[in-house]
């Protein structure tokens, strides 16, 4: 028979049960933290029809999985898990209870270039609240992922903030060019990859009116944090003012009601340069930077997009939500050494002889540890010990449980402690409170 | 702006958050009894060479989910866990430490025909042994499947038990017809759905021989259960003697060591008509089906594919697993009344006035009970309080926290049982141990 090449696809990976287990604890701790904030779990597709995807994400788009299914309907893989979102409000919105607030821990899928250290297939952990444009929701959104990571052991991270209407700024300059805008808003964004000169010069090629870029220029210079905040006021044309404004307040009440949520100032920094990438935001936009390793970018992103569901649905639904990419987080925390990858059983009865009898044994054993909450297995075959306590020391297994014709006969079992060596002989009807549970 | 219409693919579905709640734990149930017996997690992607999935899956193969992707790579959505799991091994067998227990919860992805009630997305729970032709691994991976049904409350199952090799019987009347063999067998699989007499016209059609017919018909004849395997020795040709008792003790030996480890035999069914769709499979075979509800099929399957690996890889390594198809088995307990889907926070905050200083208040008594496990929703505006009671009984919360401008002057709050509407004014600082955590 001619072989397969067991290969895997580039930007794809496997996680070995050390890894993964190490993940599923991520998972659930920030599903629990999730969960505190009244977060309630929304299973959708992993396909969705392509339509429902097109024109939500910019100049990304084109990294969509998309393909023709054997009823020759347009499909997409989902790109991420907020367009979806709005697609169930849409096709759900008469019998839902608003606001909703839901979360989805599920993977997504994007043809991006592996060499920029992406996956191709990563897993996103969102929340999203739909149905109110309350700022009380932005700050719980904010808040709630900063506690998620914290729950990880992640203390050092910064918030970035900004507000997608302050952008508005630019129309006074460049009125009816609502392209030029966008062309300013997506080099802007880059300012921290380019620097102010990149961006400058993105901005000339494009043509783009001498009066915008002084402008963009004056942007670049205002700086971050909170006193960038209170030198805004001074850039806003009369006619912007009202709007403007509520932009500025919004991005006001932030810090304070996150403060008083348990994020320390500090951690919250306004930020006029970001504009995050995908085209659906309208307001509020944030993400979670770790400042010891800004070779990951943001692990955090999110923002308010209240004209996404508009464009499936007739009725107007406001929404705010965010996302921890969980892949990138654990790479950063499996090289920091906050996740150290191990997994094992706690037990193992090691396997003396090949007499059935002493096996039905080993059996009952494992019946009754595995009913109190002991994980453990039973070695399947009977090789020399020394095999059977190799195994267990390379799987990690913490305990090694020895029973021969001897022990049997006198109801008693040998239990081995494989880190310190130490072994000690105790009645099998003992075994479960041995290890405690 | 036109208007997408938010529909969903046919086969697909959302799950709400009551659904989701309740099949995350029985997700977690599952998991919980997979890593007492020592199988760990592992996670392969959704996304794999199509080369690697072809061949595997026998008939059903033009189910496969297939496209050319961006690379112009030919690429497969994964049909199953386990083919995965195979090029996993293949990939890695040199660094993994067998045998290897791992288990996988993940959706597959089938084209299948959505009429007869199969979804096209679906959720798999896979255990498997790797690395090991011990009849011990069956037995456990037969009963840790059935462990982990029960852990969900479902205790009428029935097992049905076989052993591929068995049907080499067939051989010694139709010697190198290897292609009617197999013929032969997908035929007999079918006798639950389509009868004896379905079976014979389908091999008569195919002008299959007389003598391997009438061979066919005595096997159907065997009927099922402990006493039909203890006739089948009659029916063995000398030549098949020994490869045929070998797969005959195999069974026995399950029917023993399931029973040691608490499955009772009247659970487990010997049924030489049962084959399993997969074309993997070589030796035991089994599924677990629910006699209250036939409709359902089979609710778990699984096998031993000792030359799976070998498809990938130089080195032959034997494998046995088995897999729980949740989503039908989440149907059938909503069905049953063993699942009632529902979820929601434990608390929620009332909004009292619009009053920012208020509010803040409400932040803080929210940020509170989070940190100690108690699920909590502010609410977001302030309409009338009979709006915000609406609100938090359609979504099944329990308790209503109530702070006014008295209250907080006096540190109270109001705390309302939704469900018996008996309310009571409290402490601010007693409220985390009223909710009793």
């Amino acid at each position: 028979m001619s072989k397969i090449e067991p290969k895997i696809l580039k930007g794809f990976r496997d996680y070995d049960p050390a890894e993964q287990s190490a993940r599923q604890s991520m998972f659930f701790a920030i599903q629990k933290v999730f969960e505190s904030f009244g977060f309630l779990p929304l299973s959708t597709p992993a396909l969705e029809y392509k339509e429902i995807l097109m024109g939500k994400y910019g100049e990304d788009e084109k990294l969509i999985y998309s393909f023709k299914d054997k009823g020759d309907r347009d499909v997409a893989m989902r790109y991420d898990l907020t367009v979806p979102l709005a697609r169930y409000v849409a096709l759900n919105q008469n019998q839902m209870v608003m606001p909703f607030k839901r979360y989805q821990i599920a993977p997504v899928w994007r043809a991006d270039n592996p060499q920029k250290g992406r996956l191709r297939e990563f897993y996103q952990c969102d929340i999203d609240v739909v149905g109110t444009d309350s700022v009380l929701a932005d700050a719980e959104v904010i808040v709630c992922l900063c506690k998620a990571i914290e729950s990880l052991g992640v203390t050092n991270y910064l918030v970035r903030l900004n507000n997608r209407e302050l952008f508005k700024i630019f129309t006074s300059v460049l009125k009816g060019k609502e392209e030029q805008v966008a062309e300013i808003i997506r080099a802007i964004d880059k300012v921290g990859k380019i620097g102010k000169e990149g961006v400058l010069k993105i901005l000339s090629d494009k043509k783009i009116s001498s009066e915008a870029i002084k402008l963009t220029q004056q942007w670049l210079d205002i700086g971050s944090g909170i006193e960038a905040l209170g030198s805004l006021p001074k850039f806003v044309p009369k006619a912007l003012l009202t709007e403007m404004e509520f932009a500025w307040a919004r991005i006001i009440q932030l810090y304070g009601m996150t403060k008083i949520m348990g994020i320390p100032s500090e951690k919250i920094s306004f930020d006029p340069t970001m504009a995050r990438g995908l085209d659906y935001y309208t307001s509020t936009v944030f993400e979670i930077v770790l400042p010891d390793m800004p070779e990951y970018g943001s692990i955090c992103g999110g923002g308010r997009y209240d004209s996404l569901v508009d464009q499936y649905s007739k009725v107007s639904v406001s929404a705010v939500g965010g996302s921890i990419g969980i892949d990138r987080l654990f790479e950063a925390m499996v090289k920091t050494g906050l996740v150290k990858p191990s997994a094992s059983a706690d037990v193992i009865i090691l396997n003396l002889e090949k007499d059935l009898g002493m096996q039905d044994e080993y059996l009952k054993i494992a019946t009754i540890l595995r009913e109190a909450g002991i994980s453990c297995e039973v070695y399947y075959e009977n090789p020399k010990l020394d095999k059977q306590f190799k195994y267990a020391e390379s799987k990690g297994i913490n305990y090694a449980v020895i029973m021969g014709g001897t022990e049997k006969n006198s109801g008693t079992v040998k239990v081995k402690n494989l880190k310190t060596r130490e072994e000690k002989e105790i009645k099998e009807t003992e075994l479960v409170s041995f290890f405690g549970k």
